[in-house]
């Protein structure tokens, strides 16, 4: 028995990786980008190169597209008959751009299946690695062991806009973290600390912080607050003292001053002793007054 | 042999905590509050009360303070006679506030130590609390087994400011991680997710990040950013998808907007292959540019 062919659209740093776990899969793979330098590289592993984008599609039922954006993957399908493929999109995007897609591979006589990817190219393949799909059930099931491949696969249901409906709330925490950590990091240089003096004390209360979230979760959704631990009094408290700090410092940052104007906008409607959770409660009020930069 | 007397100055939720372990720990405690009520309550439990600070401040040589912020911290021993007393500040404040109180205690007759606390009053005096101290060595040797009750004791050194040097970039941290939990419960709502569907998944991607921050550390020491595995490109790509999706679902977020100027700034300065980490010096160029709620 053979093993499936499969194409890989996109060789970027995510889709190089996906490219050579296939061929490690010992999967016929057959890959395109849009730069051909990229495409012999991976042809010294063992990929066949396609020179064009309808080629490399004809060339298996699987198609993987992972390209820069949604933009992007438009551009990488146009025009392309895709009758009969299975079209797994990797691309970052939000759910109604999924939801486009899908129903324009419908159009075009494919199935689709989206994917968000938990992993950075260098665990693509490991246990660490992790992707959320949603979409075409039938795509889910008969490509599942190719699929689990690349790492752990959660199907999240027929809607192709699912998966990454959950991705723009994991990436909107990813980047809060991001943005807290790179702002912690020139906090501490302004203030003598390196980043790796400050990293594993940060990285190690940020995890003890976890339990807290889990609790903030259960408070948001039952919209009960009143048992507030860590109270929004006590919060303004700290985050007017940190906004002090930083400006000393000549640090600030946005989302500071944004996480402050909402946590003011619950205490000033009467809330201080309440938990800090219900802050979430602020960020449909202040979507109207943007911070502009 | 008796145990120490503890005074503890301040019973709001942390207060209470620590006056609580060390009655726990068998130390004559001595409390005292702004408002009587919660003194009350403590003196329930075994706690001596006291009625002014000035009597709170006598009864123990060991005098923790733990208010609000660092201006109800002066209110509270403003006038106090503190000779020969060990004064330890756990109200959370910048570098400078610290070293200005230390500077009061000396030139009063005290000595001073500042700690930052990683614990919600909950974990006070289990394993999962951590306080990290700086300022005089003397009260910080003389006094780690009463301090030890509370949690883990972190001696930074003799700058009364580095404790909470420390601790601004920690809190720039947690609320970013913070800001970014709210928002994306905020944005998973807008699509319909609840914020308990999603916690596990982000808090499991959110620890899985940690190492790449580890690594962004290294970057930002080293000053040399090239190797970049999430290239600034890709997470611009990947933060406009997102601003344009938390747009649509009426959830926009200045935290979001700010990383993204920051991260334009970088790709447009040439570059866009590099790490991610590189935002960091984005900071102080953008800290002219305020954003205004
Ligand atoms: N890297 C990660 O850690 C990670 C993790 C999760 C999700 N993702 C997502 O995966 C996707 C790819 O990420 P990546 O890290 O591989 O990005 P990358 O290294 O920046 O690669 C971008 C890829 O997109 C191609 N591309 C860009 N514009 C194009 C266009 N108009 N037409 C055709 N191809 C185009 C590029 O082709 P050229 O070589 O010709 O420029 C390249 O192959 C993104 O949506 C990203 O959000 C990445
Ligand atoms: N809670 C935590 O998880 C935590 C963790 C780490 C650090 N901290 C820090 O610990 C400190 C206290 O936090 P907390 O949670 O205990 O706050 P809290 O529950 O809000 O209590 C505030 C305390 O400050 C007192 N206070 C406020 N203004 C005062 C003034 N002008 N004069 C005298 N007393 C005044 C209050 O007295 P009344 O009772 O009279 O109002 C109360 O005892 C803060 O600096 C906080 O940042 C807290």
């Amino acid at each position: 028995m053979t093993s499936e062919a499969i194409t890989v659209l996109g060789l970027g740093n995510l889709g190089r990786a996906l490219a050579e776990t296939f061929l490690r899969g010992g999967h016929p793979t057959t890959v395109w980008n849009r730069s051909a330098a990229k495409v012999f590289d991976l042809a010294t592993s063992g990929a066949t190169a396609a020179s064009t984008v309808a080629e490399a599609v004809e060339a298996s039922e699987l198609v993987i597209l992972v390209v820069l954006d949604h933009q992007a993957a438009q551009q990488v399908l146009s025009g392309v008959d895709v009758r009969g493929r299975a079209l797994v999109n990797l691309t970052s995007g939000t759910p109604d751009e999924a939801r486009e897609l899908a129903r324009w591979a419908e159009d075009n006589g494919a199935e689709y299946l989206h994917g968000a990817v938990y992993a950075v190219p260098q665990t693509i393949g490991t246990a660490e690695s992790s992707i959320n799909y949603s979409g075409s059930s039938a795509v889910h099931e008969r490509w599942q062991k190719q699929l689990a491949l690349l790492g752990k696969v959660t199907f999240l249901g027929e809607d192709a806009g699912r998966a990454s409906g959950f991705d723009v709330a994991i990436l909107s925490g990813m980047y809060g973290l991001i943005g807290g950590f790179l702002h912690a990091a020139a906090v501490a240089r302004a203030g003598g600390i390196s980043a790796t003096e400050l990293t594993p004390l940060l990285l190690s209360w940020l995890t003890d912080m976890h339990p807290a979230l889990s609790t903030f979760a259960e408070e948001i959704d039952s919209g009960s607050y009143a048992a507030g631990e860590s109270s929004l009094a006590m919060n303004q408290a700290g985050l007017a003292m940190l906004q002090r700090a930083v400006e000393v410092q000549g640090v600030p940052f946005a989302g500071l001053d944004s996480l402050k104007a909402m946590v003011d906008l619950q205490v000033d409607q009467g809330h201080g002793e309440e938990s800090l959770a219900r802050t979430v409660e602020s960020f449909s009020a202040v979507a109207s007054q943007r911070f502009a930069g």
